[in-house]
């Protein structure tokens, strides 16, 4: 049996795991593949920080290492776009499979990768880059594939879900519970990526595009993060029987005209309680999915940490190793549908809004009024409080996102609005 | 393009919603295939049953149609154990793949077919055999192949959960809850294999043999089904703050040599109800998967029902279907690791065990010594009432279940003890 030969791009968190995992199972691999897994070359750009690993096989020079020809298979676990972008084009072109976890990369430049392998008929595969270990882009990508898929839901970051739930546990601030966060190892120095949901949105345009069989990009997803959350927002949706939750939204449309449209968006919203979603807590991940044939599913699971994600990295080596030993390839680009992607102005939402009003006769008219004329239809009214506190708290039915912003501006500029003190996306049941 | 040629075994329930989905979208499916797929013949029993079907592709003599050269892949959704499983072998040793959602033939003839399977190169795929269209196999057979299971516990028979569901939620009888799942089309009229956990059983096989690459069949799964939970073990479950639940239980043993051993067993549990399972209501199903590198993992979703089955059946179909177009095949059978099967006697448990006692002094004493004496150690102890009706509920730690088991023998047997009178095994974070 000749081995398979990998190629390791990155040492860190991940790929550490992904040499110990590889090691520990050898025998186990080698039976499942049908030939043994040999690691030939691990490129990191420091060979000092890495004793443990033999140091024959270390190397910095990452694009002679993706060139090399006895590299069957490249897995990559450096992320970010450069240099890993040319090295993934590099080793698919000449005919190397690869298996990455870089979301990022995926979502900006997933067509190009696609080519390339196809190009050679090299296989692409990525399990790692959504939601750490769990099976899911398999599912979507094999299981689902004689279905239609119309809606994905899924908590796809563990920082943002982690602090989002210590919010709601503790009744602390973002900014306290951030700072938790951080202290725990949940949150990384700089969180932007996190918590202003651009590590979501990729993965989004990820979901999206599999879902969907159309091209969504991470510039194509609508984003807002966490960092505007409030303790008093997480109080007010526990009042209406709902948790907050980061949630990446990818929607299948039908027009009245029979045309097909799709959205991918990452926001907070106001989950009913019930919802299996909202019942994952932590740093745990979970995707809901919703498919014509299938009805709903849900996969749940860790989200991230290096054995986790070695874990989903090893499951798709074995396969693509597999696949050179019988011959054969995984599924290709999927993208036949190109269905239009709907600006998020277009996307029907509900509003939770709270405002604070003077306590006089003939507000609530005027406060329906505002919705009326943009054509936004209430769910619930409620009314707290007495004159200098007076506060309306108003869900709607679903409407354009558009006549919901509009409406959100008039209720401002009303003179018996003293202020519209918290607005948030709920998604439920009714679309 | 040279269309990849299907022939279905049985039209009822999943075979009408396969041709439905086959139909409706032959387009996608071509695109994802690389080819069309075209039904050339549906074997059934009494062809004047299906109006809707084509009279020229519908045909009574299955042999001939599994025999059939220009057959690329068959589709057994028809269930049984004879004839279907000689219609599979036919098929898989001329090197036509196989997609099926039997159970049954795969719990105890499964290597038999993967032996066929093997023999010619053909594809075998079985995703709707387990929990209908959640992805589980492939998640299993795939996603998770380089990762090491030590644990799957599902509700993979929506009619038991359904009426474990119902017994809980209005607190009335099994035959009660039995009559309305019948009467509601959950139960069939014979219920004999759900409620006896005999289809349970088969789907344990199938999961403990995937996810311990060692063959289990049905025959090795311990079993006992839900007709003897009674409205009281319900309510006393809920008192201790836990659900009662039919899992399948597969489990990885590391002896104190190191030596591996697995167990499948099917029985009801009572489980905390905070574990993800216990919130698992009506007829879903959902399977929890504790792996080394992985970590905890969960999927859910509807476990029958003809759409949704058929969804698991396409999903295999479109990826064996490719299989051909593209050269290649799915994974062959993985049971290298061959591992003992407990008997159940050996395996560590927990029981619940509620007894009527005499109220008098030493009573507790003479008790705790049964336990002490068979080596079983005791978590919890909880006294109530007086004289005539004192009670007395023990939970026990982990203990080898013959231990347990002769542990009830002597209570039983106490003078001080008028009866024991219910035994429930317990299931949760200690094993």
């Amino acid at each position: 049996m000749t081995a398979i030969r990998i190629g390791l791009l990155g040492a860190g968190v991940v790929g550490s795991q992904v040499l110990r995992l590889l090691q520990t199972q050898a025998a186990e691999l080698t039976s499942r593949v049908g030939a043994p897994l040999e690691v030939v070359a691990v490129a990191v750009r420091n060979p000092e920080k890495y004793p443990d690993i033999d140091p024959a096989i270390l190397t910095t020079d990452s694009a002679a290492m993706v060139a090399r020809e006895d590299v069957d298979v490249v897995v990559e676990v450096m992320g970010g776009i450069d240099p890993a972008k040319d090295l993934l084009l590099t080793a698919l072109e000449r005919g190397a499979s690869v298996v990455t976890a870089n979301k990022a990369l995926l979502a900006d430049h997933g067509p190009l990768l696609y080519a390339a392998a196809d190009a050679s008929g090299a296989d692409l595969y990525f399990e790692a880059a959504v939601a750490g270990a769990i099976p899911i882009i398999r599912p979507i990508r094999e299981s689902l594939s004689g279905d239609r898929i119309s809606r994905v839901m899924g908590i796809v970051n563990g920082t943002t879900n982690f602090i989002l739930s210590a919010m709601d546990a503790t009744g602390e601030s973002y900014d306290k519970a951030l700072k938790e966060a951080t202290r725990l190892g949940y949150a990384e120095a700089d969180p932007t990526a996190d918590v202003e949901g651009y590590d979501a949105a990729a993965k989004a345009a990820i979901l999206a595009s599999l879902a969907f069989h159309t091209r969504v990009s991470a510039a194509d997803v609508y984003r807002e993060g966490i960092s505007a959350v409030s303790a008093e927002q997480i109080a007010a949706a526990n009042e209406i029987g709902c948790k907050i939750k980061l949630l990446a939204i990818c929607e299948r449309f039908i027009g009245e005209d029979g045309a097909e449209s799709v959205s991918a968006r990452v926001h907070p919203v106001m989950l009913p309680a019930t919802h299996p979603l909202a019942k994952v807590d932590g740093a745990y991940n979970a995707v809901y999915i919703e498919a014509e044939a299938a009805g709903e599913l849900m996969f749940y699971g860790p989200g991230a940490g290096g054995s986790p994600t070695a874990s989903a990295v090893l499951g798709d080596l074995v396969t693509v190793a597999r696949n050179k030993v019988v011959g054969g390839r995984g599924p290709r680009e999927s993208a036949d549908a190109q269905l239009a992607i709907e600006s998020i102005d277009a996307v029907p939402t509900r509003y939770y809004i709270s405002m604070d009003v003077l306590d006089r006769v003939g507000v609530l008219a005027q406060v329906a009024t505002c919705f009326a004329e943009q054509g936004v239809s209430i769910s619930t009214v409620r009314q707290q409080g007495h004159s200098d506190d007076a506060t309306l708290v108003v869900v709607t039915h679903g409407a354009p996102e558009s006549a919901l912003a509009a409406t959100v501006g008039r209720l401002d500029a009303l003179d018996a609005v003293r202020k519209v003190t918290s607005v948030m996306r709920v998604t439920g049941d009714e679309r």
